[in-house]
């Protein structure tokens, strides 16, 4: 199943996806009645998390293209809420960065009041799993703590959808800028999977329904410049896709 | 005014407290009816926020102690939803951590949604300021970012109510650990003002209803150990204290 969030004259309202129709679903007594065409709607982030648990340096590719060293075990790293954006929507470039970069990863969306799970029951709190982009302000990284480096705002593209029922073992992830691919792996290459990752997590997070995890970035992430697309595709979830704009020609159009 | 939350039946209700009689309290229509003596309530945290920013590095006499140079602006780090618990809540101690660290501070506590506020008008978009205890794992800095370090459950009591109407520019910030002093300031100390880090931060982070900025503690931040129970005394704001206890004892005691 694809679940949805999405806009009804300011309000966020939750939906299902089935071809492309949509229908209202509620959690508790599934889907409802026919909303209408995907096309019609807009899509907003597909959850609407409080803590977001991110894990960097997760690929080999990755530490090997950076010259990292191996993690023992998962590095943990921060977003913010207020950094969240939905699909299509923009990704605000801050002018005074020099270098903003797109991070194409798998999202881990929970289900169910995640504390202490083991790697054996780790998958029976997740509802699903989503497209993010960790998006990164390169040169504020020398603040030291990457709180506005990893969480200004928009620096968080999630969606289009949380896709139930898929098992998250060997997905292809790539990331596009305009037409060109610049990040391509696949999950089963991660060095913690899933279930690792959310054991690790869960010993020092208690994560909410809807909290979210971000898996970390294969090798491959680079500079977007306003006026770029960058779409996220993960292979049985779905494409998020984003336009880059300025930040400050954004304020002054009121986007 | 003291705006509070509070538990009843495992529902979270809002209150103020006037003398020591809480009454109900809606953000619209004001006080309402009396639920009854502040003795009678379980005190939640104040506040419900998403996004959490925190300043380091902002009083005079902590860089001297620790040594650390003066920030030409602030340092700012994030702390995740999960880590807030409440008046009286236990401060759970991990096990494997050697030194968890009390540092007591200012909470401002976002009133109306704020971007890109000025020195001048950031004051009328805060609601109110609460304690805040920011709960260091002193060990775990050295993962580099700070998500465990900062954002372990428990690692952000607050409360014990947010006090409207007052100035911050000059308020004594005490902590205790059992009855010992042991961190003592004011607000006027700090580098960076109130209004000054909320310009800074809403530069990078829009900051919503219930959003909390933490504004930095002063020298002498030190160890807690299990069986001591710390207080951050703020004046004209209230006394935060909380208990700390050994993680894995809480849980076998399912407090």
């Amino acid at each position: 199943m694809r679940l949805i969030r999405f806009d009804v004259e300011g309000t966020a309202r939750t939906g299902c996806v089935d071809d492309d129709l949509v229908r209202a679903y509620d959690p508790v007594t599934g889907p409802g009645e026919v909303v209408g065409p995907l096309s019609g709607i807009r899509l907003l982030a597909p959850c609407d998390p409080r803590t977001i648990v991110c894990v960097g340096s997760n690929y080999p590719c990755q530490l090997k293209e950076k010259g990292r060293p191996w993690p023992e075990r998962p590095a943990l790293f921060l977003k913010a809420p207020n950094a969240i954006t939905g699909p299509g929507r923009p990704i605000l470039h801050p002018p005074e960065v020099e270098r903003l970069e797109y991070e194409g990863e798998l999202a881990v969306v929970i289900g169910r009041t995640a504390r202490n799970l083991t790697v054996e029951n780790a998958l029976s709190h997740v509802l699903g799993y989503t497209c993010a982009n960790d998006v990164t302000a390169h040169d504020w990284r020398a603040d030291g703590q990457w709180a506005r480096a990893k969480s200004a705002d928009t620096f968080l593209p999630l969606g289009p959808w949380i896709t139930t029922g898929i098992e998250n073992g060997d997905l292809e992830v790539t990331t596009r800028i305009n037409d060109r691919t610049v990040q391509r792996a696949t999950t089963g290459e991660m060095i913690f999977g899933v279930p690792a990752i959310l054991a690790w997590v869960t010993r020092w997070f208690t994560l909410r329904p809807g909290d979210v995890v971000l898996t970390g970035s294969p090798a491959g992430v680079g500079p977007m410049k306003p006026g770029d697309e960058v779409t996220v595709a993960i292979e049985g979830v779905g494409e998020l896709t984003n336009p880059v704009r300025s930040r400050d020609q954004a304020a002054n159009s009121r986007d």
